[in-house]
């Protein structure tokens, strides 16, 4: 029960474009297959610096392109179609048709408008490699893989000097971080199952992206329509907005009514990968009623989502009916809604849930599309009190088994992890993650690492969060200060995101990312010399950077000293 | 050069007064001293709770204290300075002369008006033991230290439930948390040298705290006059606000004119240790020419705010000239102010720093009026890229070689660290500075763990705060959002100490302080009840929790749910 928008009343989404202060984009060509373009953010610098720019990792797509012109009613440019169809082994095929119950219901005036392109969807023929994970595996390394290998490496020819030094520097806590990202490097983690590009073969507008231990840390970004406010153009400009300052990811977390329109309007414009919770619409097909869910259903809104080309779907098939009762004596009890929604079905009808039994059949679909998994933690603690306890890391061993399940179907996978945790309680969960689960990258919200600062939990899990990150978690999904209060708005989606880069990024100068300390460097030099506008053009926020600075200092004696 | 202000337009500063939401004061009397008042404040639930009040540590003083009349012209009351003269071993004496320069020459209507009050200074006499240390090295049990054991154990009379198990579930690093507070406890520690109760005996007004690796982690916010902004009135208001928000500690950073009489404001009406850099106010009194110092003006500011009842300095003695070139290739130099005034005068002069040279008459100065050392960093790294570098470590070691000269001189000692840190090089910084500094307590600034958000440096800094402190500093000195960029002003302020206080009770959690986790498990029940307002009013921020909350969710259907 979305805001009600009348058909007429739609308003093409207004999103947010143009460059960053002092910044362009650059695109450049990987000598393994210059047909390919790579975006990456130039920094320029004030003359008397006599320093290069400084280029930085761009999340933010085409919007930030001033050479770009944004049309959201066409969504964005779709190359990586042709990579896909290139390649071979897939076919166009009439989709799915959109249902009724894929909108909530949704009719008349409350019926948000279709996007206005039809694209037909791409799957996989027969048992023709798919995805990453199978291509890597048969030693082919693909032009995602070249792709994101450039873009790690910011378009560099060759390691950054004292790339080795800065290796052996850090801490990695035994990962394997190379000096410079070959596309062969990322070809073998991807089949050690140690990294993922989640990237549906149907978003064709992708720029793909790797997650894994060895790589920078990304950060996940959540948005989506609820059942009391925001509409599809706030959703995406929300998406658009969170990529800007570096959000590497964006979870559609929609409920209600008009969640496939929604969603469509949002993958149609996303540069970056987009993951969902499949439950949270199946749930809203059977009208709330957990009790009502059906594999069938569940079935069909996989297929539904796979051909929408959402990249990563949260499955929190390590629900098993067995654990439900180890959460009696919690604090919190169950947290995560696919987690209780799920507890609710089995415990109604003393049954494992469909998501484990039929997990062999999740991944044959998933497998078509090339969809990652991310392993839900359904069991995760909701409260410091709850961390660590048997329910959660019986949930995390049932991952661990699942992983294996779904790489022998040829699925990328990714797991999910916790929730609240103290301190000292943390890196258990990551040694545990990735002996339990195979070194399969590790994707965690926070860690909250205390519950009495409501208000400040970008904060309190920001804390965990870069711990994590530099522990081995390969990417941390963003807590807004409204978490457990409210529904983030635009402001505190940029706070949230503000927040887990620079945890992200605390974590890649704690493991030795080779290159990851040039920012800093490049910040505190200007800092050292006065510029002001160079350091508010290399920060993470130069608006709010330069805002503060304003407020309350003369301001030219400072920035000309 | 504050903002002047006539005499006649001078305003009683307006201070912020009552209890936070659902909150009571409330006063324990330790079996050991019953005629001590020691004071808590405790969070009343809602009936359904059916839970007894939550009793968190208080640091707001009287000002949250709905039965008290605040009168800021006449100051707090001074019990303890009857402990003081009933103990012995001091004199009331006629103190010195207030010079003009002491206010920075500032005459007319450009002079802050004096505070109304008159207080005849007390010191020390002869041998006498007058510092804690001193007492606790004769075995001797002063009222600070039955006041500080019964604070720390929220005037509990035994150890809560399964205190000790929580105790041996933490992580501590070697630290040695008893499950239970005693007087003897406290002792002991000071003995050792592990714990400090900055305490000036003409710091009357003062509820004592203890500061050390035992304890709860502490947190001290900087407020201050400046050359471009702030008056004495919002000074007051920002020391009461400050500690009404959780802040343990204030410093006094005010530079320009008028410090004295600021100082005094401050003073008289602080509930809270006050900490301040002498050298900033020597510094006025030679219009800012740092060749200029001499140890003579140095000595008279140390005296000037010995009587004043300053409790702890801050003092550069470490930045030895041997250790300036060591900084010469460092991106960021030398970021300290002390730090480089000292080294601005030694280069100048070709000679050894004062407070380096002596040390001892500053000891035996501070002794007489029971002055915390705060032995200042002032090589601490401004950037990650200089981080650990041998310029930090070679004045750690000098500070680690005054550590010992202090304690044999009866000075009470804390040592002051970083800065500028990444992650993986925090722990080095703690376990040196235990090794080189006898154990004597840390007390650092955050570290900031990046360098590339400006604007959110509390939560870079955050970061680094909770780990530092879980590996085992005592105190840590709060960043506002500001930091680098401008002066905090009093929303700063308040996101600075909430964010401080949360990374100081993560690390509590972390260490497993035996009670430490109440309040967390009494928030989280509360959150999982839906009883919204309990949420709120055990919140660090009872304020900001309730505004999120009603700014998106519909609100009587969640509170009452």
């Amino acid at each position: 029960m979305n805001k009600p928008v009348n058909q007429a009343e739609f308003q093409t989404p207004v999103v947010t474009t143009g460059p960053l202060p002092a910044s362009t984009k650059v695109y450049t060509h990987p000598a393994a297959d210059p047909t390919l373009s790579v975006p990456h953010r130039s920094i320029a610098l004030h003359p008397s610096a006599n320093e290069p720019d400084v280029k930085v990792y761009d999340t933010s797509g085409p919007y930030s392109d001033a050479s770009v012109t944004i049309d959201v009613e066409k969504g964005l440019p779709r190359p990586r179609t042709d990579w896909i169809v290139e390649r071979g082994g897939v076919e166009f095929y009439e989709g799915r048709d959109v249902k009724p119950e894929d909108n909530g219901g949704a009719t008349g005036r409350f019926l948000a408008r279709e996007f206005p392109v039809r694209n037909t969807p791409l799957r996989g023929v027969g048992d023709a490699p798919v995805t990453q994970y199978e291509f890597a595996k048969l030693g082919i390394i693909t032009k995602e893989m070249i792709y994101v290998a450039e873009r790690e490496n910011l378009g560099r020819q060759q390691a950054v000097e004292g790339a080795q030094d800065r290796v052996d520097g850090g801490e990695s806590f035994g990962a394997d971080i190379p000096a410079f990202v070959t596309p062969e490097f990322v070809r073998s983690e991807i089949a050690r199952g140690r990294a993922v590009i989640p990237c549906n073969i149907n978003h064709g507008e992708l720029e793909p992206q790797i997650i894994g231990r060895n790589f920078l840390v990304k950060i996940n970004a959540n948005i989506g329509n609820s059942a009391v406010a925001s509409s599809v153009e706030e959703e995406v400009e929300k998406m658009v907005w969170a990529t800007r300052w570096g959000a590497d990811n964006v979870m559609d977390l929609s409920t209600g009514r008009n969640i496939h329109n929604t969603r469509e309007w949002i993958l149609r414009n996303a540069p970056c990968p987009i993951g969902t919770v499949p439950i949270y619409q199946a749930l809203e097909k059977v009208n709330g009623v957990a009790e009502d869910l059906t594999w069938e259903i569940y079935r069909d809104t996989l297929i539904e989502q796979c051909e929408q080309g959402v990249d990563y779907f949260t499955i929190h098939a390590g629900v098993r009916l067995a654990y439900i009762h180890l959460t009696a004596n919690r604090v919190c009890g169950i947290v995560s809604r696919g987690g209780s929604i799920m507890a609710k079905w089995m415990l109604a009808r003393h049954e494992e849930s469909f998501l484990y039994t039929k997990f062999p059949e999740i991944c044959d679909i998933m497998r078509r599309y090339d969809v990652t998994f991310s392993l839900g933690d359904g069991l995760r603690p909701g409260a410091v009190a709850d961390a660590n306890d048997r329910a959660q890391f019986a949930e995390l061993e049932t991952l661990g088994e699942l992983t294996k399940v779904a790489w022998e179907k040829g699925c990328q996978v990714m797991i999910e992890g916790p929730g609240h945790v103290p301190m000292h309680k943390i890196k258990v969960n990551m040694d545990k993650q990735l002996k339990e689960c195979h070194e399969a990258p590790f994707y965690t919200l926070g860690p909250l690492t205390t519950d009495i600062a409501p208000g400040y939990d970008h904060i309190t899990s920001g804390i965990g969060a870069a711990m994590i990150g530099w522990f081995g978690t390969s990417m941390l999904c963003y807590v807004t200060p409204k978490e457990h209060l409210g529904l983030p708005d635009r402001d505190d989606v940029k706070v949230g995101v503000i927040t887990y880069k620079l945890a992200a990024h605390a974590a890649d100068l704690a493991k030795g990312h080779p290159a990851a300390q040039l920012r800093d460097d490049a910040l505190s030099r200007a800092r050292f010399e006065f510029r002001w506008e160079d350091q508010f053009n290399l920060s993470l926020d130069p608006e709010t950077a330069r805002d503060y600075h304003d407020q309350t200092l003369p301001k030219d004696a400072h920035k000309t000293a």
